[in-house]
């Protein structure tokens, strides 16, 4: 009996995997095992022959076939026996013969776990978000070593003491109100957003934010304006939703919206726009073309969505106002976000929508996402109401402006002057370098890639075939003298694409 | 000057009171006074009212006035002298005077505010979520007071003292990679899943998994097989993203797919199935079921997606296998959750999807939602990984069990016999008490919840009209003695549903 049975398992094995030969071989052992038990090959009540004995004979490590008996115990198809081995259970668990797929069959269900939507093929082919989010360059990461966590840790530790259920459960309110008081007052003063704490949706980052707006307010086949060049995050996350993409250029006073005082042909549901510094370009949206948007989606009946992503750090001048606070009732939906001022990580951003809508969103809030992270939002509501949080930002603004000029000071001294994007307008986490005309932009990047520098490519925040090259770089993240070496990398990668741009 | 500024400011104060009742006096006092910075009516360089007396003329308070002039200075239109008061900025910022909408655009644009779109009105309107999350007999919530929450806040801790800026970016690779191992091991082991750890992504909630399905495999038009009755939850998540819902009745077997062996002239792109704990009713799908659907699939091109929501919590019997386990290659992902194991409030949720479509699934995950949390993650990942969540499941399972028996025992003495659902398996968080024909269950909870005591009505699963009426009762979420008392509000609600069915 039990040479029979390790030499069945043997062959059945062998045979498994010449068929998968990808597949793990405990893996394998397991369903050889389960197979046999349930064609009776291994009849019930037998013995299964001693792991020692089948790992030698099937030359494979003994703890292999005592993990394939494990499982089968945990799921009845064994039983162990103290001091005499492990048997087939008496009774086999209420399976039938498991009816082995037929080789077309099976390829046919390979086929099929292959197809993706075509929207799911759209979004993983074009996807641009980074398997590597982290390096001197990368744009747009705050200095997260220098992030708050022991203060904020301190304050939930003290908040956790006294745990209440409706601190761990399912969140239905849109965020915690101690966290819509405090965001409402702090944006009230840094950012003059007009809003009151029933107006503030907290969300899972800015991703889910504009996902929540464009399922609330937007229908398949509706229009969106948006910045070109603009944030991929912003398109993909629209796209998936069935909303159409008209990109409107940008230029020194941000985006322009087509001329004309008549209501639009086909009038856009969205308007996305970074008023307070362009993404990723830097420039900031002026007042004439603040009140032109405005007008336009009055007329058009256009939602206006803010993404004030990383205003809280401008280096020079006056803070820009938002867009929101400007004209009472606006349609204006205000993000903003903890990604840059704490870190991404974190996973919390926010918006302001109008009263209007504002019991619709957190309904709808509930019913597609469910919520919860109140004990951090507890901490952040009190965190920013002493004021921690407004110094942290006053803090890390000096940090990032030392940065920013000790960036600017390597860009000017390794490759000259001209080469800092004329939109740029001091503020944020990154510069963009403007790069020949003719120079390839994925290629430098690539090439930075190669040598382990992560910048980004301009060219790639276009949607339409009018691009500039030019190159993202991060000056935040790490400290100056972190900045050096790679950036040498980076201005030989551009060297060699400035000498062969016919090579791109 | 002083006066007549006052005056003016009091007037238009008064007026923005009348046509604007709702909203609070701190934001309409700072909007008249830029509003008369910016016409000219407070010149430039020109003294504000000292708050003091501003304040007593407009009949508010000082502080109100103080926080307006703040905020007038944070933005740049006033500045504050030593000892001087208050002025207006010398130079404005360059801001046109700013259009009052006319009062047709003012309602246009409130009335384009207040449409959302066709999506966003059906979920809204359609919404089962509840802004309550806590209470006795609240289905589907663990006792979060007995969390686990020391031990991981302990490991926590530990692993947060060396914090990597790969822990606190965006995260990009479907989850934490230690969290991916512990959880193989630990679904195979439990649950029979047969998986690799590179075929795991953690997900934000089992919605979020759910969403990510949809919009990966499916496209708008696409139709799903749904449970009849079935969760609400997965219902919208699909509903949101164009997917058509075709409900299929549940029995002692669980979801009964149609009969025939050709492929369904509308073959499903989906079906999403509760094989382990049929939610709500709670049978097992029988295994000839699990082989007709595998087969349904493998004819039909579906995606079967098994939600495990619960299943750690089987009080008797064998452990059920996943169906994800059965056969090599099937197109099944599987989704499971913290939610309760641990806590809601937690969001962390995962999916075992097949190797085919892994990548895909990261990618898109990225894109369309980023990630973070990974410090958490680490954190489950050695909870996991050390045992502790075996033992702490092990240990609920016997506190849900004693919860549960209590429960019935409460039934049988106060309703008497046969008011448990007849597919109930004995699993899980809550049970369903069948209600007499003719009883509403809506007008039931609705007595029950103006007495403070949640439960939820069986016939609003149904999206069909044949809907049985029920009650369902979480018994997880605190200790017997707190049932006693909502208790009995409960059976004196159903005696007047029952004494009085054509009232409802």
């Amino acid at each position: 009996m039990k040479s029979i049975s390790v030499d069945l398992l043997a062959q059945r094995l062998q045979a498994e995997q010449l068929a998968r030969p990808g597949d793990p071989i405990n893996r394998l052992l397991y369903e050889c095992l389960r197979a046999a038990i349930h064609d009776g090959s291994l009849p019930a009540a037998s013995r299964l022959p001693p792991s020692r004995d089948l790992a030698a004979q099937l030359g494979i490590s003994r703890n292999t076939v005592m993990h394939a008996y494990e499982q089968l115990m945990t799921e009845g198809y064994a039983k162990g026996l103290t001091g005499s081995g492990t048997y087939v259970a008496d009774r086999i668990p209420d399976l039938p013969v498991l009816p082995r797929p037929s080789a077309a069959s099976t390829l046919r269900s390979r086929g099929v776990a292959a197809r993706l939507s075509l929207r799911g093929r759209k979004v993983v082919d074009g996807a641009l978000a980074q398997t590597r989010q982290w390096g001197a360059f990368m744009p747009g990461l705050p200095d997260i070593t220098q992030a708050p966590h022991q203060k904020i840790a301190q304050i939930t530790a003290r908040l956790g003491r006294t745990l209440s259920p409706a601190t761990l459960s399912y969140a239905a309110g849109g965020g915690h109100a101690a966290l819509h008081e405090s965001l409402a007052v702090y944006l009230r003063q840094a950012r003059s957003v007009v809003c009151e704490p029933s107006q503030i949706v907290v969300t899972e980052g800015v991703h889910q934010a504009i996902d929540l707006i464009t399922r609330v307010l937007g229908d398949p086949g509706d229009t969106a304006w948006v910045e070109e060049p603009g944030y991929w995050g912003t398109r993909s996350v629209l796209e998936i939703n069935g909303i159409a993409l008209q990109p409107l250029p940008v230029d020194a006073e941000g985006m322009r919206p087509p001329p004309g005082d008549r209501p639009a042909a086909q009038p856009p549901r969205f308007a996305f726009v970074t008023p307070s510094h362009q993404y990723p370009l830097g420039a900031v949206m002026s007042m004439s073309r603040r009140l032109d948007l405005l007008a336009h989606a009055a007329r058009d009946g256009t939602w206006i969505v803010e993404d004030d992503y990383d205003s809280e750090f401008r280096f020079a001048g006056q803070p820009i106002p938002s867009l929101q606070g400007l004209l009472p009732d606006a349609p204006v939906i205000y993000v903003g976000t903890f990604s840059k001022t704490l870190y991404p990580g974190l996973r919390i951003a926010y918006m302001v929508v109008p009263t209007t809508v504002a019991a619709a969103f957190r309904t709808a809030q509930a019913e597609l996402y469910r919520g919860g992270h109140m004990l951090m939002q507890a901490a952040l509501a009190e965190f920013i109401s002493s004021g921690q949080y407004a110094a942290h930002i006053r803090r890390m603004r000096l940090v990032y402006a030392a940065r920013r000029a000790f960036l600017i000071g390597l860009v000017q001294q390794w490759l000259g002057e001209g080469w800092i994007h004329e939109y740029d307008t001091g503020a944020g986490l990154h510069l963009v370098l403007a790069l020949p005309v003719g120079c390839d932009d994925v290629a430098v990047t690539d090439a930075c890639a190669a040598a382990g520098v992560l910048v980004r490519p301009l060219s790639r925040y276009y949607l339409g075939r009018r691009r500039s090259a030019g190159l993202l770089l991060g000056f935040a993240s790490v400290p100056q003298e972190q900045m050096l070496a790679p950036f040498e990398i980076v201005v030989r990668c551009i060297r060699q694409a400035v000498k062969a741009p016919d090579a791109a």
